[in-house]
This record gives structure tokens, C-alpha cells and sequence, in this order.
């Protein structure tokens, strides 16, 4: 194949991809310095339609550096029908971090398991990935280099770290042996460039694009996280014990939630202070009271410091991106707190019982979903999920209350009565979502809300519990 | 109305701006300092439903500073059905920068001017505005900030700032009275609030709002730009010379485009240096060789530098904010270039001709381009608006070219044909657009597109040509 069918060729392949819009693909080159990763770039770029294509070589902003690490790229995953382009990327972080050794071994290979986690889920996700690692001797380097900066018009392209990283070759390309080996799938293949001129280069480059257009690997396998061993005080509906405690009159309730509430807002304070993260999750039963409880948590909050999110349908542009972005976007900068009305766990529940999400997806969530919390977590942040619990007869009760008061009619909806249809379903599958998500640091929360009042007392008390046990750590 | 009645009916009027998403409300709350603003905000956050409201009051993050000023606030306008909260928001921004002399008066007026153009803007697309200044008297706000000091609860409220500003009081109650003058108009209203204890103050922040929302104001009349007086060089198609060159023969043409490009390359390596933010604008008549245009330039930059925007319709997101975020959105960052095939013209032209914008909204909009445009420049930037122009023998040619040529044929569309039908209506729209947006640093250039190869040449000519002008300036 010559250069110019070459080049046909993945015009007509990528406009079926932005016709057809059912996948995305990244191309991601990384490895040694002078090896034309810039020349090729552009010229593959030059080759492309790119009013379908995205190039990606920034460093962080102050925005990324302040949330999870990777927000960052979670931001700049491409659209379905989109190609996006990253030079180095998470690859390069995690290539010269390690070989400056602001990565010790351990934090390394953690980092090798984000990498696959998060090139799975995209994958799983319709996103094609491709990534190349150039190559180039020790000795050619060095050559090239010093060509290079002896052109007036090219001197621009080496600056330090281009002859730091050339002192590291050694350690670079051992790293960078480590580096593919581990974070090698079908859904996501490295292929090794030697170097060569940069038409050689861009022509191998364009049929390897051409290749994982034309014939996109296979996703990977969805597969089911395994249980935690015997966690201990998993929570479960069907153990739920029903004590019974005497009704809190107002009186004493309102002593009570006033305390809490002072006291959550000097946490919260602290947490702004210290620039720590919150993420809290309200799931539960339909009527079991979680508007009326993010009110009770939000009262006592600066309101310059939180922010609700309501998950409900999404968007067409959340549409056209896996489906983590959405939650991925509006994880908190450091020192605030958002709160989530509904939240990621709707594929494992709603979703799941009603059919909108395949086995596929919504077993392949429990994965995704760990990934995401253990992101915030190794952030700094906290998390909390609170699941709000009412019984069956005590939510018939309050649906019909609800339809008979006319300000609360509009919380009724005839999703509500169809969702209690399946009554059985839904606590089957909540019992295996705590079995399945309640781990250190995520611990679910399982709330009796049959008496409003303590209820909401008990929201409180945990989100107090859980942000003074996180500003009682040192870090 | 007791605070009771009050709160439900708030409620009430917010469920149906969730439900209806016809509007958005912009609450804003400036003035003088220990006046209860935090507490106020905190208080009608939790009368309302706050999965539909956001508060905004964080200063400006990195990629925030790195573009126009008034991206930080375009992106933080609530979607249709939501309230945004700011405190202190732009008033405050404007306030205080003149209080502490950052703002010359001349700067200060040019700030008032923008505001009154931003509300404007959010005004005619939906959005309802109530800006509330909050007063104190000097003695009086000195006995509330020792008050506030003296309790261990509210110590931290107080800090330099609250200082700074009491002892300017006179200056900013001065500056104050100049702003609310300026910036008062039937779409935008301010209301000044009386120090009151934080509960009285609730119910009057609570009333202004609820009667903002029931009653919300006309939004502003669509008046039109005026004209620019005898601009000199106002492009025109009916005026364009059918100034005959003779063909450019291949060897010329590539020598010539090598040229232009390895000029534009350097160009582009200063701009970064410097940080100047590019933007291009493409729009021209179908088949006129904008995409071929926009190669030519890409192929000569950095592909981590810029980004090629295709402005087709809008998605949903967008269409729950008003008109202009889709363009500040994508506002390059200071060093970057945004080339946008097909621009903000689009609502004078193809929206104009085909009747998909009223004629308000698009004589609107040429004052909403023309704030847009010196937004960006006032930022320093540089912004090249490029028209491509081919007479209707040619078009009709390439049509019939296009339609006969596999590889081409996806480039020819029934809405081609169609446009194509009302060629004088679009003639006329374009004259006109000229005649409005051809301004000092905003300048149209026409080119004549019926020989590609002069075409593409004279697109880089111009590209270059405003680069090199912003460049030999000083700053």
C-alpha cells in the first residue's frame, strides 16, 4: 500500500467513525525522546479530518491538579465518532516519574493497575486504543540530538529533558519494558516503532490506525469483581434488624439535629481548610426520604462549598462518552463537597433491574465502580454512601400520602409505582450491591428510615463520623 | 406573607422553572462587607431545591486566567430550569479592582460597558436577573465585624479583606452607587437591601427572588448594532473585482505554499512563546474549499497547538444555555489557536436565511459577536475571520465535480442544493455581515476562491500577515 492509498484509506475509515459514532479512538505514542513522535503527530494530524481529531500533550492545570489524577484524562477522553491523540499521556507520567523516581516501585505498579483498569473500561466501553512506543538506541539518540539542535530551525525541540532523558536511557527503556508488558491487552496492544525517518515512521503509525479502525480489537471480557473475603458488617436489607425505638418527639429532635448540624459545619470547615475532597452518595428506597435528608446535610454547609448533583438521564454529550464521564466530572476540586443525588450505583440497581443496562455493563460497573471510589480515596478524599431504607408498607404509606398533599404530588411519579412493582428484585439486587461495594474507605451506610426523624439524625451522625475519623489522620 | 407562605411559594415557582426549562435565574448578592451575604445564601439555599441551584463565589483558577475574562463566568451561567447564586460574581470583580486603584476609571467604565452587555445577552436568551446590593453604614458594619470577632463560631468570617473594605467605605459606597447606576435596566435590576438582622434579611432576599421568578422581567429589545461609520475597506461580494489571475502551475503553487507554511510554523512557535491566544474563523460559500483552506494551515502547526472546531448543530447542553456559550466554550487558552469551520456567523447567515433564528435573535446577535470579538482581543488575542467566496458557475461545477467522485461524494449534502436555491438571500446576508463586523482588529477578509491553489495561498498570505502585525506589538 502506497502512502497516498494509505492516506485514502484512513480518511474513508475515519469518516465512517464519525458517521457511524459508535466508537471512539485514542492513539497514544510514547517512549524515547527524539524519535519524531512530534513530526509524526502532525503529520498523521495533517493526513486526518481533523475536525474529528483531538491532540493531547499538555501538562496539568490547576483545575487537574486539584481533583482525582485521573480527571485529567477522564476530561479528554474523544466522543464517540472522534479520534483523540495523546503524546505520552498517563504512559509519560508514569514512564518519567518513575525513572525520576518520584514513583517508588510500589506506587508504580499501583499506577500500572489504574492504567489497565481505566484502558478496560474505556474499551469495554466502544473506545478503540492503540499505543506505540518508539524506539531508538542509545548511541542514534545522542546523534539526533545533536543534529537536531545544530538546526536553527529545530533547535527549539530539545531543551533539558530531552538530554536528561537520554542520560536515562538505560533506565528509561527498562522501565519502559516493564511499562508494556504489564498494561498489555487485546483490547488495548502496544506495538514497538523502531526508529526511523519520519515518512517511514508516519506510514507505519497510519497503518496501524488503519488496522485498529478497520478492525477494532474485541472488548475485553466483562468480568465480575470478585467478592471481598468475608468483609466484615456488610450490610444487608434482609438482616436488617427491625429495632424499634421509641418516636424522637420534635422537641428533642430539633436539639439534636441542631447539634449535628453545628458540628458538621466545623467539620466542614476543617475539611475546606485542609483541602480535602467529599463525596457523598445517597441511594435508597423511592420515598424513603433523601431529598429531606440532603436538605437536613446541606443546611449545615456553606453553600460556596458543596454542590448537589441530581443523576437522572443523561445528557447526548454524556451519551457519546463512556459511561464513568459522567461521574467523573463532577468529582469535587480539594476542600469541597459533592453531593449525589442518586449516583454511579443506578447501573447496578435501577438499571440493572429494569433492564437498561445489559449483564454485560452493569456486572462490568462493579469494576469501574471500584476504580472510580478508590481513585477519590487515593486522592485524599473522602467518601461516604448513605442507602436510605424503608420497608415496603411504610413506602405504600407514604405514597399515598404524598398523592394526596398537593405540594408533594410532584414527587410522585408513575416510575415510582411501576419501580415498587419489582419490589423483590430491587432488594436483591441492593443485598448484593453492599456485598459487593463495601470496603474500606467506601463502607456503605445503611440507613432505617422509617422514622424520619432519626433518620436523619442518622445521616448526620455518619457523614460527622466519617469526616472526623478522616480529619483525625495526619495526612 | 409569612416566611412560611413565603418559602413554599418559592419552592413552588422553582419546581416549575425545573419543570418548564424555559428560563434560568441569576441571583446575585454585592455591597459592603458583614452583611450577612454568606449567611443569607445559605439560608435560601436551604429553602430551595438544591439539586437545581448552584452558588458560585471561587476566585479564578489557571484555565480560567488563561483566556478572556468573561469565560469564567460564561461557563458558571445556570442551564435553562436552574438558579445560579453568585456573590460578589463580576460586580465584585469591578468593585473592588477600582476600590483598590487595580482598575483605572477608564478601564472601569469599559468593565461597566462589558457588564451591561453580558446581562443583556443572558437576558434576551431566557436568562432572569436579580442583583441585590447589600448596604451598611460605616459605624454600624465596624460593631457587626468586632460583633463577628468576638465569636469563637464566626471569628473566621472576618479576616483582612473585611477590614480592608471597612475602612474603604466611602469608596466603595461611592463606587457602589456608580455601578448599580450603570448597570440598571428593566432586564436587570438592582435592589438595595438595608442591613437588617440575617432573618429579616432572608425574607427580603426571599420576596425580590420569588418576584423575579413569577414576574420576570421583559427581556431586552433587539436592537440593532449600528453601523460602523464609512469603514473603509468594508469587503463586498457585489464589489469583489473578478480581478483575472492566471492559473498558478503546480511547481509555483507548491514552492509558494512551502513558503507560506514555514513563515506560518514560526508564527505559530512565537505565538506560543508569548502566549497570544488565535482565533480563526473559516465561513464561506459551500464548496468553496474551507476544509482544504484549514488543512493548508494545520499542516503547518504544531498539532499539540491548536484545535479545529466544526460548528454544526448544537447539542443539548447547549441548547439549555444561551446562544453564545457554545462559542466562549471553546475559546482557546492563551498560545493556542482555535480554527472554528463555520463560526458564531452562522446565526447572520445560514440561521437568517433559512429562518432558523427570528429576526431578534439574529440582529441580536451582531451585538453579541461584536462583545464576543473584543472580548478576545481586549484579551490580546488575535482574530482572523477569513470569508471564502466562489461564484455560482463554480459552485455549481464542484457540486456536479463532487457528486461524480466517490471519495468526495460524502462532502455534498441535500442542504447544499437547498442553500444553494436561495443564493441571492445568502448574497445580501453576507454584504450585510461585512458591513457590521469589519472592525479595527476584527476585520473581514474576503477571498476569492474560484483557483484553489491562489485560494489556499492567500488564506496562509493573511493568516501570516496578522499574526506578524500582532507580533511586532509590543505587549
Amino acid at each position: 500500500m502506497n502512502s497516498d492509498t494509505l492516506r485514502y484509506r484512513l480518511l474513508d475509515a475515519q469518516l465512517a467513525l464519525a458517521r457511524e459514532k459508535r466508537r471512539a479512538v485514542i492513539l497514544l505514542l510514547t517512549g524515547h525522546a527524539a524519535t519524531h513522535k512530534g513530526q509524526v503527530v502532525n503529520r498523521l494530524n495533517h493526513w486526518l479530518e481533523n475536525r474529528h481529531t483531538e491532540v493531547h500533550a499538555l501538562g496539568p492545570s490547576s483545575e487537574e491538579q486539584s481533583r482525582p489524577y485521573w480527571w485529567r484524562y477522564w476530561r479528554r477522553v474523544p466522543d464517540r465518532g472522534r479520534i483523540g491523540i495523546f503524546i505520552h499521556g498517563w504512559y509519560g507520567d508514569a514512564l518519567f516519574a518513575r525513572a525520576e523516581r518520584r514513583l517508588s516501585p510500589g506506587a508504580f505498579q499501583d499506577r500500572l493497575a489504574e492504567i489497565r483498569a481505566f484502558e478496560a473500561e474505556l474499551a469495554a466501553e466502544g473506545v478503540v486504543l492503540l499505543k506505540l512506543w518508539t524506539d531508538i538506541g542509545r548511541r542514534e539518540q545522542r546523534r539526533h540530538l545533536a543534529e537536531l539542535q545544530q538546526d536553527p530551525a529545530r533547535a527549539w525541540q530539545v531543551g533539558v529533558n530531552e538530554w536528561q532523558r537520554h542520560g536515562q536511557h538505560a533506565v528509561i527503556e527498562a522501565i519502559g519494558r516493564t511499562l508494556r508488558e504489564d498494561t498489555r491487552a487485546p483490547h488495548a496492544p502496544w506495538q514497538r516503532l523502531p526508529f526511523r525517518d519520519p515518512g517511514e515512521q508516519l506510514t507505519r503509525v497510519g497503518r496501524a490506525l488503519l488496522a485498529a479502525m478497520e478492525k477494532p480489537p474485541e472488548p475485553p471480557a466483562a468480568t465480575l469483581a470478585t467478592l471481598p473475603d468475608e468483609a466484615s458488617g456488610v450490610p444487608s436489607l434482609g438482616r436488617a434488624s427491625a429495632a424499634v425505638e421509641a418516636r424522637l418527639d420534635k422537641a428533642a429532635y430539633r436539639e439534636r439535629l441542631a447539634h449535628g448540624q453545628a458540628r458538621l459545619a466545623a467539620n466542614a470547615r476543617e475539611v475546606a481548610r485542609r483541602r480535602i475532597p467529599v463525596v457523598i452518595a445517597f441511594e435508597g428506597h423511592d420515598a424513603a426520604g433523601k431529598g429531606g435528608s440532603i436538605h437536613r446535610v446541606t443546611a449545615a454547609l456553606d453553600a460556596r462549598q458543596y454542590r448537589v448533583h441530581r443523576i437522572g438521564a443523561p445528557s447526548d454529550e454524556e451519551l457519546a462518552l463512556p459511561w464513568g464521564w459522567r461521574f467523573w466530572r463532577r468529582l469535587p476540586a480539594d476542600g469541597r463537597i459533592a453531593l449525589f443525588d442518586r449516583s454511579w450505583y443506578g447501573r447496578v440497581l435501577v438499571e440493572r433491574v429494569e433492564g437498561l443496562a445489559s449483564e454485560a455493563e452493569w456486572r462490568r460497573a462493579y469494576g469501574e465502580i471500584h476504580h472510580f471510589e478508590q481513585q477519590l480515596l487515593a486522592h485524599g478524599g473522602v467518601l461516604i454512601k448513605l442507602f436510605l431504607a424503608i420497608d415496603k408498607d411504610e413506602q405504600l404509606r407514604r405514597f399515598e400520602a404524598r398523592a394526596a398533599t398537593p405540594h408533594k404530588r410532584h414527587k410522585l411519579t408513575d416510575e415510582d409505582w411501576r419501580n415498587r412493582e419489582r419490589w423483590d428484585d430491587y432488594q436483591r439486587a441492593i443485598d448484593e450491591m453492599f456485598a459487593r461495594t463495601h470496603l474500606p474507605g467506601a463502607e456503605w451506610s445503611l440507613i432505617a428510615c422509617d422514622d424520619k426523624r432519626r433518620a436523619r439524625l442518622a445521616v448526620l451522625e455518619r457523614v460527622n463520623e466519617r469526616l472526623e475519623a478522616r480529619l483525625a489522620s495526619a495526612v
